[in-house]
């Protein structure tokens, strides 16, 4: 099929009254569809089920350090727990605290101690008339969120296939001293799948930040999240990376077990230098007694050590990557070559992003809406919600079944159509 | 024994020889026993094990409202354990928000979200001159501490046997628009085990405040924690009783389960009026996508209902009572009528209260721990550290062994008499 762009006017009004018949062929089926949230498919939790019963008898709830993990202490994280979170992430475990169940939380939990408490000694930036973080964008809705909840300011940075525009990254950072973190998701970027080169994490290890308490929020959710057993994507220890460039203490790391085990039932982890640990925990001190222990012990009886997690994983990748290779299949063979949307092909993590023509993507998410499928909201990708081309779907293929998934994808692509060629004709 | 008030200056002395002789023999006997914190002891612990074992197959992961509680989802909590910790606390799940593993941790993120965003849409405290809380006194010191980390000013207000000293919280709370809060742990209070009279919480429900920001903090830490299946406290509702007084929005309620099944792995709850929970709800929205629900259905299957609750608590009980009485035998035995020493006798709780002569609290904790029994930290039940009078003492009976208890509770005895004597050889 050729390009829409080079179809003349008839043949678009023609094209729009097949695909409008198609449209309501599909809105009468009364499809009800959830593509919008990266959320594991049920056969995916079953995977772990054996970990609701690793528990046997008292000596089981010892752990290294001799604690009895059913108690009060270990503010921390065990240690078996420590090296099993710092193995996910390729650092070592004095890095690391291990938390309860969200890493999102954690992430909430660092900005609001900035803000209340300040960053090692700095001034709180509740006390700062204007606070700024970097977003790469498209990027993650919830990362958003949390810096839109605070006031601060958010200035979007282009991504590209390596990673943030890193031109833009140090000129922002080493010049405004109200620039006080970026988000990144570096491997296996939420919406588009992308790893950070050795470049890039180079560049962002010898970043020289304006304001000494600028850090470097590396979420890295999708750590060992590979659609495929041999070829994963690389990423660089952005830890090791800092220490050796004389900046150990610039980045905070987080990573969960949620796409892991159960979310919401898993557990995660903060790893940062030292210096940050100690001031971090001076903190933690005050605001709880300890996570759940049993919960951190429970995941290191059901994965034993990173390569019984690591064939966990891979399990989970044989249920998913039919899922993505679905959509892809639909995409391609529905809207090859007609230069009206273009996506990205990860090699793991949890989405598509995909790239309408511009001023589509409202349009597309509201039609598939109306024909009963869910995706994530329009703009989401977006600090403030705003994408300013209005272009950019994420597509999240592993909740639906494999059946709803197909149905969904080829009423998406539908919907693609069929507002690419009512731009066309309004052009 | 006749007092020691009543004896003669050589009699002290003589007295001062037979103890130290007594003393410098439970040194040598090298004890290592700890009676600082409120831990539940290993066998305790023990009755909750059937709990790490409820799931057996898939189905069982289904809440009350169809969703799978391994997956992301139901922020509030699942209904079931809404009801069950509102039973827990006698109010109606509606009021009820189920968080993840610590009440302290709830209590610090409402003080937290009080900081940075307010209370109801008034101005976040940290734009606020001065904030203040009233601390009734001895009270919780990881209350006073989480106040302390916010930079909030703490009034000390006496407790009495029915509650705070509601005549200067009145005045205070009524006066002084600074005043935000007041820390209170209503039933079998920490330290002394003392229960708030119908009487206090009426008073509390019709305070007026100066700040219509003013929230009570009612930790209700104990409130199925009886030492005796007869005749436990009675607490009134506080919640009702501000709706009744037209202050529904007035107290925040905190509870968990730490002292019932696991602490650290338990779950924790929040109790307040609808208009508190919404606004409360939608920074919960920014800051997780939800607490371990896996955990709170655990609970439930556990329990069953509140029933099978207070009938575990029941168990506990039988457990902790024998350590009570043990220590109150040797108080009563070899302190009374002595007149250096009065203590609490409550019905509940995880304490005792031991008030010593005036400026020999810090010194009796240190006799002690030199020979090798660690008390609380002398001044914790007091804002800052500081107990003016330097007299209250916390004493912790449940973690020891009902041995070690027993070796203990002489040791303190005989410290307290040897710290009082020199007391009076000096005065």
């Amino acid at each position: 099929m050729s390009a829409y762009q080079n179809m003349s006017r008839e043949e678009l009004l023609q094209l729009q009254e097949t695909l409008n018949a198609q449209y309501q062929d599909w809105k009468a089926k009364g499809l009800k569809l959830d593509m919008s949230r990266g959320k594991p498919a049920a056969d995916q939790l079953d995977l772990a089920l054996p970990m609701t019963s690793v528990f046997r008898q008292v000596s089981d709830f010892k752990c290294e350090s001799g604690i009895d993990c059913r108690n009060y202490g270990a503010l921390t994280g065990i240690p078996e727990a420590r090296r099993l979170m710092a193995d996910m992430i390729g650092t070592t475990p004095e890095h690391v605290i291990v938390y309860g169940n969200s890493s999102l939380n954690v992430m909430y939990d660092t900005v609001c101690r900035s803000m209340v408490r300040g960053v090692m000694g700095n001034t709180p930036w509740g006390r700062l008339d204007k606070v700024k973080f970097l977003c790469p964008v498209p990027g993650y809705d919830r990362h958003f969120a949390i810096t839109e909840f605070f006031g601060i300011e958010m200035i979007p940075v282009p991504m590209t296939e390596n990673g943030p525009d890193m031109d833009m990254v140090e000129d922002l950072v080493s010049h405004d001293s109200a620039v006080k973190g970026i988000w990144c998701v570096p491997k296996y970027s939420n919406p588009q799948g992308y790893t950070y080169s050795s470049e890039t994490v180079k560049r962002f290890a010898n970043l020289r930040p304006a304001a000494a308490d600028f850090r470097i929020y590396w979420d890295n959710a999708y750590a060992i999240h590979d659609l495929y057993e041999e070829g994963g994507d690389k990423l660089e220890d952005i830890l090791a990376a800092c220490e050796e460039a004389g900046n150990p203490d610039m980045v905070f790391e987080f990573c969960s077990t949620s796409k892991v085990t159960f979310p919401g039932s898993g557990i995660a982890a903060l790893a940062a230098s030292a210096a940050n640990i100690e001031d971090i925990t001076a903190q933690l001190a005050i605001q709880t007694i300890g996570h759940d222990k049993m919960n951190q012990l429970r995941h290191v009886k059901f994965f034993g050590d990173i390569d019984g997690m690591k064939a966990h994983m891979q399990r989970h990748a044989e249920k998913i990557r039919p899922k993505f290779e679905a959509v892809w299949e639909v995409l391609e063979r529905e809207l090859g070559g007609l230069g009206i949307g273009s996506w990205t092909k990860p090699r793991g993590g949890y989405f598509i992003s995909f790239d309408s023509m511009e001023g589509c993507a409202k349009k597309i998410i509201a039609k598939a809406k109306e024909a009963g499928v869910t995706m994530t909201g329009a703009g989401a990708t977006f600090p403030y919600h705003k994408d300013p081309q209005d272009r950019n779907i994420r597509i999240a293929p592993t909740y639906p079944t494999q059946e709803e998934l197909a149905m969904a994808a080829e009423l998406f692509v539908l919907c693609v159509k069929l507002v690419s060629v009512e731009k066309l004709l309004q052009d």
